[in-house]
């Protein structure tokens, strides 16, 4: 056996190279939601590893016939649910070459490409999004950025860092008076990493929004939540705001949060997960003004930004504060250049020591593509959101929940539609001759909203089971909204359309059958 | 710009393949360690990203021109430093469909067939390595495992999970009680680990290991600590025992120390992050004897199984500890699935959500290999670390510092004959008519371990500066130590044989400088 063997590399290579290739070509015809019952694979393999070797033409007809049809399709055309998770030739070169290299770059000298790559592609993003200079290594204050796996750690990251610095000031011993911040539309990885660190949970503070102010963090709100907590002796350590939250990408308002922030020495980090890919185009690039008030920022350049999973981007103001609490120096990984502090050993950047050549995808995106280019396809996206967004406007009997910002639309079968169609057997409490929009207001009561969910949630089940087109669902103040998140890389305009047919067809299916019942 | 062009992907995709093909083939003349100096790539890229795209072959001409120049190559013959990074083409394979596929596998339902192979392959690899039935899924006891990308990963994890099944039991306001138990050999991941899971600094305990017990971890110095905490009001939480450790790969003696840990209702992890790949050999097998008294057990399959990083794998045997801690419910996740209850979603069993198709690498590795295969790959890297071994002992001028168990030689110029070079400058104080292992023992002083350090460190500096292998070193009980490697894939016996000839010559200069001086 000669696992690299360079013919068998080759041969393998290119015969996956080909799979993929077909795979792609073939996707629109695959359910984009997988369609098999749990527990199906476990009857098509057998239950121990084999002792022999089988030829690699046996196992991709393994993977075609029993691991695709469990492939809830990410990458088909009509994906819409969740948010995307974008794949480009370029991306995968990166990721193949990265992988080939094998190299594992926790620090400078093993593997100084890997670093000195990164600092570059790092500052080259934060350019494009407009970033603070104070974000970007070239400025040499302090700051940088990183690629870390995935938002999550990003958080987590920080947090510590903010709780650390924090404790640094006040003592240790008041680790259960840290008092951290996010809104009720932030994103469960706040919530996941508040736990991780050892902060108290009764010290998680949710803020409220609402939907009157399209699901943003209210400053107001932020500030009395503050006070109240230093009333009871607690200590504000950590705010997360969302620029464009998981459910209905709403914008919270960087600026203003941070102006209450810094009266109390709170670490502000944003969280633009999904919504950073499109802040490279200047024309929204003011849904982060206000971002050089903050401390650290991060977004996810695999769900929108083409380099394929997982690459989430983060820089901070102070990187100190980063590496005092997540440095190590095991005398098995001393060398001169880290003691000569003329490097960055990224592994005290983040919680594992291993990492990949990690910005080899992002450095392929950038120069295969061009960033006009790029900022065009991510327009392209917003565009066909907006097309989508036009039709459900069309239509009477929906409506759009939330004002759309990026390439996210959050609609729904509208009340108002149901109570028509329900006017048979309306109790009378409904005066269906008033106007639109008094009755819109009236028919929100208990009952009613509930029916409408319901009724939105069947439409949605009907429209995946189909697997014609996959979206997903929300919920917010009490309404079960359907989410249609643009941005597969193979969408393009007639899919989004074939995608709203789909919708439209199931609602009248739905529709009429509730007048008939 | 179609950034899934398909022709693109066939035509980037074999110039890809055969780039690397191209690499492998020449891996072994390029310097193992790479000779760059810091800041040399930033001289070399542009300062911004293009606006415009370029071709492929330009992106591919600057890859061999300025990256491969500042790669540390891990993948080389003549690699031997640190802990191997095994790369495979099964393992390449499988990375590439994983990208392919670009799913994000985060619950059953966002892809069946990532999370079912998961289970499949773990329960594999559980049974491989005969875990116990209770770590595997098959058994249906609550047991079962996970890939994750790191130990630090996993260390992480079960900490939380252990800290907060403890806190359970004796309330939250008792955090700062829980104490950390590891070895001063344990990897660092541990004590990054407590501190980010906020366990207090202090709690942190760390058991002295010493040279004449080969570095292990006593049963009999880990109850003194509990007993002393215990007597001090501490609360005994988490052990990690490791096997294989970082610098010399001592086996801590699982049983015994589960024998301790078990009266004290302390979480037991064993880390066998390098020596994990072994331990499929039947003859290694016992290395982790008492493996069932355990809580939990995780190794990294990208270090020495061919899997390509990151593939860290971890057991438990109590699942609902794991995802009591990291559980998370969003509605805009909630799915008729995972409300049945009779699926697993991963992103309950680790820190992040998003996560790749992760085991199709190890699909791949086991049927492209097969277990008996893999087995012998394996002994083959043992069998090359006992040639070095023998031809280390062969040389009296060097020792072996500490045994060999797996594939990693750990040795030094031996104090004695450094001593014997110095001989016509000693003070007089050292007896040179004396027997060799009582002048050992005698010339331990500070002075001469001084020298003796200086020496190894000088000498391991010369053998990495000339680029023909690259090693690591570490220091234990004060002694600076050389590790050989040996499990990168390409390495056969003659680099192995090489490599102690390179080490050979330059040890041979600097003694003869010595006594020349």
């Amino acid at each position: 056996m000669n696992p690299l063997d360079l013919h068998e590399l080759k041969r393998q290579g290119y015969m996956m190279i080909d799979f993929l290739v077909d795979y792609y070509r073939n996707v629109a015809n695959y359910p984009v939601l997988s369609q098999v019952q749990p527990g199906y694979l476990r009857e098509l393999l057998p239950s121990s590893a084999p002792s022999k070797p089988e030829p690699f033409e046996t196992l991709l007809k393994d993977v075609k016939d029993h691991i695709v049809p469990g492939i809830t399709h990410w990458q088909s055309q009509n994906y819409f649910a969740h948010v995307p998770s974008s794949s480009s030739v370029a991306g995968f070169m990166g990721e193949m070459l990265s992988t080939g290299f094998g190299v594992v770059g926790f620090n400078w000298i093993s593997s100084p490409a890997a670093t000195e790559t990164e600092i570059i592609v790092m500052d080259w993003l934060g350019q494009a999004l407009k970033l603070p200079e104070c974000f970007l290594f070239s400025s040499n204050v302090g700051g940088g950025g990183v690629m870390l796996g995935t938002t999550c750690e990003a958080i987590l990251c920080t947090l510590v860092a903010a709780r650390d610095d924090k404790l640094r000031h006040i003592g240790r011993e008041n680790l259960d008076k840290l008092v951290v911040y996010g809104s009720d539309q932030a994103h469960f990885a706040l919530q996941k990493a508040t736990h991780i660190a050892g902060i108290h949970p009764e010290n998680f503070r949710v803020i409220k929004t609402k939907k009157s102010s399209s699901f943003t963090m209210s400053p107001d709100s932020l500030l009395s939540a503050i006070l109240h907590d230093l009333e009871n002796g607690q200590v504000p350590c950590f705010l997360c705001a969302t620029v464009g939250t998981t459910t209905t990408t709403s914008v919270d308002p960087i600026g203003p949060l941070c102006d209450v922030a810094k009266n109390y020495g709170i670490w502000v980090h944003v969280d633009a997960a999904y919504a950073g890919g499109a802040l490279i185009c200047p024309e929204f690039r003011h849904f982060i003004n206000g971002v050089e008030g903050t401390n650290s920022f991060s977004f996810n350049a695999h769900q929108w930004l083409l380099t394929n999973e997982t690459t989430c981007c983060l820089w901070v103001k102070k990187s100190s504060c980063l590496t005092n609490s997540l440095s190590t120096n095991p005398e098995y990984l001393r060398n001169k250049a880290s003691e000569s502090n003329q490097v960055i050993d990224y592994k005290d950047w983040q919680i594992a020591l291993s990492r990949k050549f990690q910005s080899l995808k992002l450095w392929f995106v950038f120069r295969s593509y061009g960033l006009d280019n790029l900022r065009n396809f991510q327009r392209n996206h917003i565009k066909m959101a907006k097309t989508f967004e036009d039709l459900v406007k069309q239509d009477k009997r929906f409506e759009i929940f939330v004002p759309r910002y990026f390439s996210l639309v959050c609609f729904r079968v509208s009340p108002l539609a149901i109570t028509n169609y329900k006017k048979p057997f309306c109790n009378g409490t409904h005066n269906n001759n008033v106007h639109d929009g008094e009755l819109r207001g009236k028919i929100i009561n208990d009952d009613d909203e509930h029916l409408v969910n319901e009724i939105n949630s069947k439409l949605l089940d009907l429209v995946n089971d189909s697997g014609k087109v996959y979206m997903s669902h929300g919920k917010v103040e009490g309404a079960f909204v359907i989410r249609c998140a643009i941005g597969a890389t193979l969408t393009e305009e007639q899919h989004v359309i074939v995608a709203w047919n789909i919708v439209k067809e199931y609602a009248t299916s739905i529709l009429s059958k509730l007048s008939k019942a």
